[in-house]
């Protein structure tokens, strides 16, 4: 397609999605939950063909030389599939969050205020490698009451046609109004720049993915945003910390899943645990190949280290590479983390009451923990039941987002002549 | 100042501010409730100053021919002098939101998350006439453990300096870090557009002012922005309307304050009422002073009157003129409102149930009202005792914005060692 001719179709796109945001708005529960039921069983039906789409979409990464990781994050298999299958029953068993009254008063004057739950509207949703995200998300768009626009990753388009060909047949078969769901069904890069643009069509963008496709988001959208995912996580090994605990978390934390966001990415310690625990931990970081970075302090307990750049402490790796520093003091800790971190999740291993009450005070992120690995921060995980992303900005929704994310509130207000003196 | 010293200049009051964050966010209520009352004291006592300054101001304006309208907004005098004051001390009496948890869940794995509400950090505010934005937002901002960057207009700029000395004052006499509130004290057009690039620095962005400078925020900002106060505010007279109610609601939703947002610009009546209400409606306006704009349909009943444009059914006037349009039926009344609205305050008058279910349903607003004047939408008329704005966008805070829309979550989690399996 020329230039002009993407603006055209990603503005018919919108205004298909805007269009029909009345009618989902006013769905009941039951026939959103028909949907989730349908779209379910057609995901198993369906493995054969998108596994086979997703096969040619993950060779043509192969050769193009892409990062194991992002083949990771790529991949969808028979488990992942049942995966989203589940997803789709799980948010059909979720509470609707649409016509809820959030609170509700009668004041002096005989007016009666009612602050109630509704849809955003309609939702652009810009991500990159990973397929579940468009079941994901169209489920928890549809549950909420809302159209969505996607944008998916043109490395996996072939596997997301799919998907949307099994969304659009089971909106079909819900009679649900199709348009509630658009694809932006192109690999071109500035199909984003005129979703950006759509005004008036568009509600609100969430960007999942990269720091540049988010950064590339927050400065040209004339819609609001909601940033998500970017998780250059940290973990401070405090000098009170339990040394075998800390290990576990460490470990953990890192290498459980290396690829996802709420791994971490940096290690702190306490220059009086550090001759402690720099060698234990190295060792197992080693045996799990991950490639060892660190400031000076830690290069003269690792001799084979890399030296960590500046760049390094802003980094978000996504993979198996960890960069570790020394610091002089909790309050170090906490400034390094405040300067250099994502406001994503924050972890202290430590014994002492004190420093653990500053630690989680003073650290400026969506979810700090104590003792525990920072890869909880997770909607399923937090008893959400699902999740939309995680919110890295402090504005309407911050850490793992549910269902309630996608809404907004309407006030309605009844009278009897009421004027104002 | 050169373009460079203003960036130079903005920057450093950006970073001030953020430094104190940390200090705001932790101070204890009743060190902030004594700022509270300290300025309100102060407010009363230097009532010859403000009103001296203030006068320099509209003098100044009124040399420059500026409308009568905004005149009335630029004007302090005794009675909103004490209006400030006044609403120092109920910011005073509000309760304080920081520090009480949302939520709360121990998970199956014994993780304890408490969802707690934290400050948004360091707000930007962007405004033009009104100077008691000065003091509203500080005092909201402070009690809500908030830095703030304040912006405001250029036509108020003796005034604003002397009640931001009088704000400096009363946080020094309170011992709070004095760098929690920054006025950029320039006329200089410069300043706006750099404060909008301060990511890091300002967390929120709140443009209090007309349309355009709304719209140059949010088509600049690199910083989340909410949007307030654009009212271009419907009153429908449906076919079953009550006609002395909707006379004596249309009269006040237009005349009572023309200058605010609430206000009603636009009146829709449907067609087989128009000849019993139309010209009672119009000599009502015509004895108030009121401009009379209208459709072809209109301009048959109402001769004098002048043809609206396409144009005006979008525009905010902000002044003593109305357009009135004839439409067939409920149907139109919603279209024409969701088309060209700015979804802030809608209003219908009618007996009828199920077209007063339906226009509050699906006209899109922050605030729909049966039978009652728009003019409500109002922070202290919903009874939250203070107004930050009137939000009309639906990301993070809908309608009237209390307290609450200044702060943001935190997830704060213990653990004894739980790693993710």
């Amino acid at each position: 397609m020329e230039t002009g001719e993407i603006k055209e179709y990603v503005e018919k796109l919108c205004r298909e999605g805007k269009e029909s945001t009345y009618n989902i708005a006013s769905l009941d529960t039951n026939t959103k939950n028909n949907f989730l039921n349908i779209l379910s069983k057609k995901l198993i039906e369906s493995e054969k063909n998108i596994i086979s789409a997703n096969a040619s979409d993950i060779e043509a990464a192969r050769q193009r030389g892409i990062s194991s990781s992002l083949i990771d994050r790529m991949l969808l298999d028979h488990k992942r599939i049942v995966q989203m299958a589940e997803g789709c029953k799980k948010v059909s068993y979720l509470p609707d969050p649409i016509g809820s009254v959030i609170f509700g008063v009668k004041r002096p004057n005989g007016l009666e205020i009612y602050c109630k739950r509704v849809p955003l509207g309609c939702i652009g949703v810009i991500y990159e490698a990973r397929p579940n995200v468009t079941i994901e998300i169209t489920t928890l768009a549809i549950k909420s009451g809302n159209a969505v626009i996607l944008k998916g990753g043109s490395e996996v388009i072939s596997t997301n046609k799919v998907l949307v060909e099994l969304i659009k047949e089971s909106l079909k078969e819900a009679e649900i109004d199709e348009r509630a769901v658009q694809f932006i069904e192109t690999t071109d890069r500035s199909a984003v720049d005129v979703l950006l643009k759509q005004r008036g069509f568009i509600d609100v963008i969430i960007p999942r993915g990269s720091e540049g496709l988010i950064k590339h988001v927050v400065e040209n959208s004339y819609i609001p945003v909601i940033e998500t995912g970017i998780g250059n996580c940290h973990l401070y090994i405090d000098e009170s910390a339990n040394v075998e605990m800390a290990l576990k978390i460490a470990i953990n934390a890192k290498t459980q899943r290396p690829s996802v966001c709420n791994s971490i990415e940096k290690v702190l310690i306490h220059k009086n645990i550090a001759s402690n625990i720099l060698v234990p931990l190295v060792m197992e970081f080693k045996k799990r190949d991950v490639q060892i970075r660190g400031c000076q302090q830690t290069l003269k307990y690792v001799k084979d280290a890399i030296l960590a750049t500046e760049e390094d402490w802003y980094k978000e790796y996504h993979d198996l590479i960890v960069a570790i520093k020394i610091v002089k003091d909790l309050r170090e800790a906490i400034s390094h983390i405040n300067k250099y971190g994502s406001k994503h999740s924050e972890a202290i291993v430590s014994e002492n009451y004190s420093s653990i009450r500053r630690f989680l005070r003073d650290v400026d992120a969506s979810a700090v923990y104590a003792n525990a690995s920072t890869r909880f921060t997770d909607g399923g995980e937090f008893g959400f039941g699902a999740e939309v992303g995680i919110s890295t900005q402090k504005l309407h929704v911050r850490g793992p987002m549910g269902l309630e994310a996608l809404t907004t509130m309407k006030y309605v207000i009844f009278g009897n002549g009421q004027i104002r003196t």
